[in-house]
């Protein structure tokens, strides 16, 4: 069978199996994901093997000790997969419950209910866990998914498949709620894309040029973030202590990921007070900085930032610094530079905390914290798909329930429209 | 200058009025849609006029009467769009208010604020109306806008904004946060759909084959719905007098529109009583049916359904009959055939009512009530700005608080990540 033909079928039969699940109960759910979890422990063994095979293709075709390193599975990677589908298991199931229910004046009562969105296909790059986090969160949400792991990972994800299929067969899930592509090609990316009358949502993981990729081919709609450009506003008011360790949790604490500090703007008047100390820790940790003139001017010898610093997620260990004569340049500075993902205020005046919540166009605005905690487990969604940039749907981190929608019901008694 | 640098400038204005917009209030909000309001009937005179420059072209185009009736402003227009801002005035505003907090171990507290999307474009035909009803609600939602109506009606849509503009500027609003494109030239639909950077949402409303082509060319979210063929299933146990007048109701009250009936699925136990009179009654408002072997065999000389029949919204006087063995081929035939807009079922079975509520996969489900209820007005949301028949986002009728959306607000008191 030709690539269209595959992918097609596998869309077809993801949306039949979709209808299917609308029937299942949220404890045949969590047995599948026990059962899912079982097979992951029990197959260990068959698993590293097949990911030994993804991995000495790797090594042949050259690819970074850090991609080999994304692409190994250990011991620590099943169990770590083994306590997420635990995670998701506890998670409460949003299907099926209804919200707040209204009567019209003439007697209808209407609300809406929880229901999945339906079929969700998920295109990632090289990390195998993958598979299985995002296979049981959609399952969780009562979706049928279609995955489509990275080229490097086809072995480790064939194998992974295998055991989700079984986990599925031992409890009574529909067989093809859980579907990986076994196509390498990547033609059955674009396929993919195409099945809009069977698939609802995309979910692009990875790099900007795949996210680039999926948005542009795709007639789907699609969550994604591009790109977290973060910023701290260490305003006039601020707690300079406190300052200095959120911008340094920011940055030093896990700099490679998208919820890092990658900018951070100083209120003119403290500084002097401020920068000095604070860029002799991130000196201590191995922070380089790219600073604005006077910021230059405070603490030679920095490097001058360019104009590309003022955009750039540098997910490592540089830090662009621009010092600003007030709040307005530093909302300006944001609007201008940030990709909506996350930003922070330090400070201790109370309306211009409120003015940093209210206008700063970003998923998750923080007042006095890190901008690490741009994170579903840490702001209590539970297990997390991803982060949202774009507004339409979800915003911000997106957990069990941002898998799902809502549809009206409306229960009469013979009403009609006259 | 050119087609591709007028519509560039307008999304860049407009994202930029957009950040203004959030730090403008609910009254000056209301200020400016009761000014548009006042405008429009001081302006009466001078929108017929240019409304007939319109209307002389569509005539000299050969448009058909129903096409030119939709084009036509009128007073009873004029006074139309003024009811409607008044209704949207006196909508809640959504824009600020924050939903539950929740408090993390740590003393994180979290919450969701409501917010603008941002940049909306509204691409649509013929009904000049449309420019005041959808500027009115992106507006009250705190949105900035940009209106791309129908060439037929480029005289009227510029008089309208004009009227628009003046309300704006006389209340304080950013100037560009309504925006009508004034090329007529079909590139200008194309160029906005490019507009990624600075547009968040893309509403068209039309015919199927302008809401094809806006999916199938816009790399920017967009909330449709395609068409509504929509079921009524009357079940073994209905209260065949209230099925007759539901589904009387559902095709005849107004029969050009989305949640008209188009299929209507009757129950073999109670096909012979239900069919011969309601058959007569449709036969005497002059609905013509189309049925399955058995209706045909109930009521000849009823025309015999094609396959094509079954997908068909006709938003005419026609109306095709299936009689079906048991719920189970109802639902199946539904899932097949159905839009995924309305669906309803007349019973008196809890089981099967509960059953069909969870199963029926449409942006409204209803019990013993018409589908014409599908309706923003009708079911409680004050205006609409359309019915979305896709999940993400929005499925069903949207209002205003759908032209919003959430995101994370997390007041700490120096918290880090460890």
């Amino acid at each position: 069978m030709n690539i269209e033909d595959t992918i097609k079928d596998m869309a077809r039969a993801a949306r039949a199996a979709a209808d299917e699940m609308v029937r299942i109960s949220t404890d045949q759910k969590n047995a599948a994901l026990l059962s899912i979890a079982a097979g992951l422990e029990r197959e260990a063994v068959f698993l590293q093997e097949e990911n030994r095979r993804d991995l000495a293709a790797a090594e042949q075709m050259g690819l970074s000790a850090a991609m080999i390193d994304r692409l190994t599975v250990t011991d620590a990677t099943i169990s770590a997969m083994v306590t997420g589908l635990n995670e998701v298991v506890a998670l409460h199931d949003p299907v099926g419950t209804i919200g707040p229910t209204s009567i019209r004046p003439n007697g209808l009562q209407v609300a809406r209910m929880r229901i999945p969105l339906g079929v969700i296909g998920i295109i990632y790059e090289s990390r195998p866990n993958v598979t299985i986090d995002a296979a049981g969160l959609c399952l969780k949400a009562g979706n049928a998914v279609i995955l489509r792991g990275g080229s490097e990972a086809i072995h480790s994800n064939r194998a992974l498949a295998a055991v989700i299929s079984r986990g599925l067969q031992d409890s009574g899930l529909p067989e093809k709620s859980v579907q990986v592509v076994p196509v390498v090609d990547r033609v059955a990316v674009s396929e993919l894309l195409g099945q809009e009358e069977y698939i609802d949502l995309i979910i692009p993981r990875g790099g900007e040029g795949l996210i680039r990729f999926v948005v542009e081919n795709s007639s789907i709609p699609v969550l994604k973030h591009y790109k977290g450009v973060c910023h701290i506003y260490v305003d006039a008011d601020a707690d300079l202590d406190m300052a200095q360790n959120l911008c340094f949790n920011a940055k030093v604490q896990r700099p490679g990921v998208c919820n890092a500090m990658e900018t951070m703007l100083v209120h003119r008047s403290v500084a002097e007070a401020f920068l000095p100390p604070m860029a002799q820790r991130f000196e201590s940790a191995g922070v380089t900085l790219r600073g604005c003139e006077v910021t230059c001017r405070l603490l030679p010898p920095v490097e001058k930032a360019q104009e590309s610093d003022w955009s750039a997620e540098y997910l490592d260990l540089i830090l662009s610094v621009r010092v600003v004569d007030d709040m307005d340049v530093a909302l300006a500075h944001i609007a201008k530079y940030s990709s909506n993902h996350t930003e922070a205020i330090v400070t201790r005046d109370y309306d211009r905390a409120r003015r940093f919540v209210r206008e700063v166009d970003s998923s998750v605005v923080l007042v006095n914290a890190s901008t690490r905690f741009n994170d579903g487990g840490q702001l209590g969604l539970g297990a997390e798909i991803g982060i949202s940039t774009s507004k339409l749907h979800a915003f911000g981190p997106m957990g069990v329930e941002d898998l799902t929608t809502q549809k009206f019901v409306v229960l009469g008694s013979g009403q009609i429209r006259e």
